[in-house]
């Protein structure tokens, strides 16, 4: 075990988050809260791990000082941390890593306890090691608990959003003026990608543009393949900036030359779609207001059945996290929520428009964090 | 229901892969096998999903379709595929999801069976969904009877993973040329990226090289950081291409300008470990002997202590796979493995080395698939 004393004076925003925390369990009954490596850890710790075979597990019991158990070639991480930790270090041969499981749990003291664990990210590998360590515990969802600590971003936060959302909008500027017919769809990915490093993403982008042209639009997660680029199609770029640890996600659709006049149809009920998300979320209604405002501009045009999924999701560390813009969602808009409006419209085997901003509630509305142009432009 | 008929004639890839899956599973007393989204669902179909909030399940019992439950939105993705396959979609309310689950379990009839899943995949999401589907049934790990279908790569696989190494070959030597003292490791990971990007790497990289430098380097998982170089800093770069869905994982330690005697002497060492790890990997002997005979040479220098990992890992699809090299990994290793060597020394807070080639067992000994220079080299 290494004892890692705090070594910083102190540091205001884990001391607050740890806080909160301890908060957000005890009002969903969860005495332990265990996290693998991703979004909720470094939230919580500041602490980046690859998410890989090995696995490495932190427990966050209030009051106590954080265990975590990790490979030992992960403690250079540990060094200076601003908060008391615990560390259990196990080396290479899988078969000593139950003892070493075993030897942090009995130190953290969380047998019979509700713990808490985050079902999106932890994985049968952790849960496995883990459920043994407590083995008269309950595991539960800590999911509410973590989404109620992570909802609401700070005017930090939302700052860094804004940075992302700005170098996704120079990225896909520079990028469109070198767009040509008979382009591959991958060949574009691969430039927008060259202009989100030079724009000043941190090289952990939160995806793979989706670049999607003709009858692969009509697939809302179409990977980039060797299509190229025909007068007549619809190209839909999906993309998205990472900076200070907080991404931006947004789409836009061209036209391919001029095309069939349906398309531009669809184009404009979309970004009717999209402007009516964009302006209805504010404190205190539902998050499903903002899914029925833009659906009902599609229904009501006849298109309902190829709006195939939600009108958005939460955007903050991760690029989907809470809130969901779906119509039952009956959580309510507080200020600093911030999600994406993506509404869209696939005609199988034909082509696809989507249009999506990221939006943040406001103390008395919604402000679009994106401004770039929503008019139908021709490409190529 | 969607019932997804055989479009195509036939698809011997996926036929000979079906007809391993179901002898790996009997071997391992597991009657259906349920995957969730990543390399191994590739594999056995060429899905490509995006690990998400959203569960996505396919089950593979041997003589029956697929039964796969997706989103809606991502049904595009099933048309013309070679197998048969039943699917089973859901919308946005995450309420409705466990009913389709259900529906799934019953049609595909695995009640009262031993399910298998990847430990290091799939999330305590899937497993819940899973469980309410077959109550009655065992959940297992599959882990190795599904690393017993990926471990052997065929003359195909091989010929991508050599195409990677190429690649990422290519990016490294375009970007050493660019490398100056004074450049922050970040600036430097952004311009290997481009080069990878140009050199032919697909978007999907296996992972954002490593770029550490000085003390950094002493941190074998080192992010990249602001940190400019220095004279006298050893400078370590950790890096992969992707090509045709397999990936490469190289490493190459550099001087920057002109460094301390001890660091030149274990650069030495290091190096000497790596040629023992490349050369002594045959078919019949345990993976483990690989790290012994780098280990001992590190260790009879008296540097075993600064070792802090094992000497490598399997890689394919993934950048992680079977077989890894600990020394107490009884493994034989068999023609078509693949995997790393990539012995380390890293004396704290001062300076590391690693030195890292991707290899393949042959028929009578070991191949290495990369051969860029590992002279200890001063640049900037």
């Amino acid at each position: 075990m290494i004892n890692k004393a705090s070594s910083t004076p102190n540091s205001p925003i884990f001391d607050i988050r740890h806080k909160r925390l301890a908060e957000a369990l005890k009002i969903a009954g969860i005495n332990a809260l265990a996290l693998n490596p991703g979004p909720s850890l470094i939230y919580l710790t500041g602490l980046h791990f690859h998410l890989m075979e090995r696995p490495i597990v932190a427990i966050f019991i209030p009051g106590q000082p954080i265990t975590i158990i990790l490979p030992e070639l992960e403690t250079a991480k540990l060094t200076g941390l601003p908060y008391p930790l615990n560390a259990f270090t196990y080396n290479d041969n899988p078969a000593t890593w139950q003892d070493i499981f075993r030897q942090a749990g009995l130190s953290a003291k969380i047998e019979k306890s509700r713990v808490g664990v985050e079902p999106g990210s932890f994985r049968v590998l952790e849960l496995r090691y883990l459920e043994a360590v407590v083995p008269y515990s309950q595991i539960v969802s800590a999911e509410n608990a973590i989404a109620s600590l992570r909802i609401c971003k700070d005017a930090e936060e939302i700052s860094a959003m804004r940075k992302a959302v700005e170098i996704a909008q120079n990225a896909l500027q520079a990028t469109l003026s070198l767009i040509r017919i008979g382009m591959a769809e991958k060949e574009i990915a691969a430039e927008l990608i060259l202009q989100l490093l030079r724009a000043g993403t941190h090289a952990n982008m939160p995806f793979t543009p989706i670049v999607s042209s003709g009858p692969n639009s009509a697939n809302p997660h179409a990977l980039p393949s060797n299509r190229m680029l025909s007068p007549g199609d619809l190209l839909v770029i999906d993309w998205g900036a990472s900076y200070d640890g907080y991404v931006s996600d947004l789409t836009r659709t061209f036209a391919v030359g001029k095309v069939d006049p349906e398309l531009e149809k669809i184009y404009d009920i979309v970004k009717q779609a999209n402007a009516a998300g964009r302006i209805t979320g504010r404190p205190g209604i539902p998050a499903g207001d903002v899914d029925r405002a833009a659906r009902t501009i599609i229904d009501s045009a006849g298109y309902g059945k190829y709006f195939t999924h939600r009108t958005g999701h939460g955007i903050g560390i991760e690029g989907h996290e809470e809130p969901y813009m779906y119509a039952a969602n009956q959580l309510s808009l507080t200020p600093g929520m911030t999600f994406t409006v993506e509404p869209g419209i696939y005609l199988p085997d034909y082509n696809g428009v989507r249009i999506e901003d990221d939006v943040v509630i406001t103390a008395d509305g919604a402000e679009s964090l994106s401004n770039f142009s929503r008019e139908f432009m021709s490409i190529g």
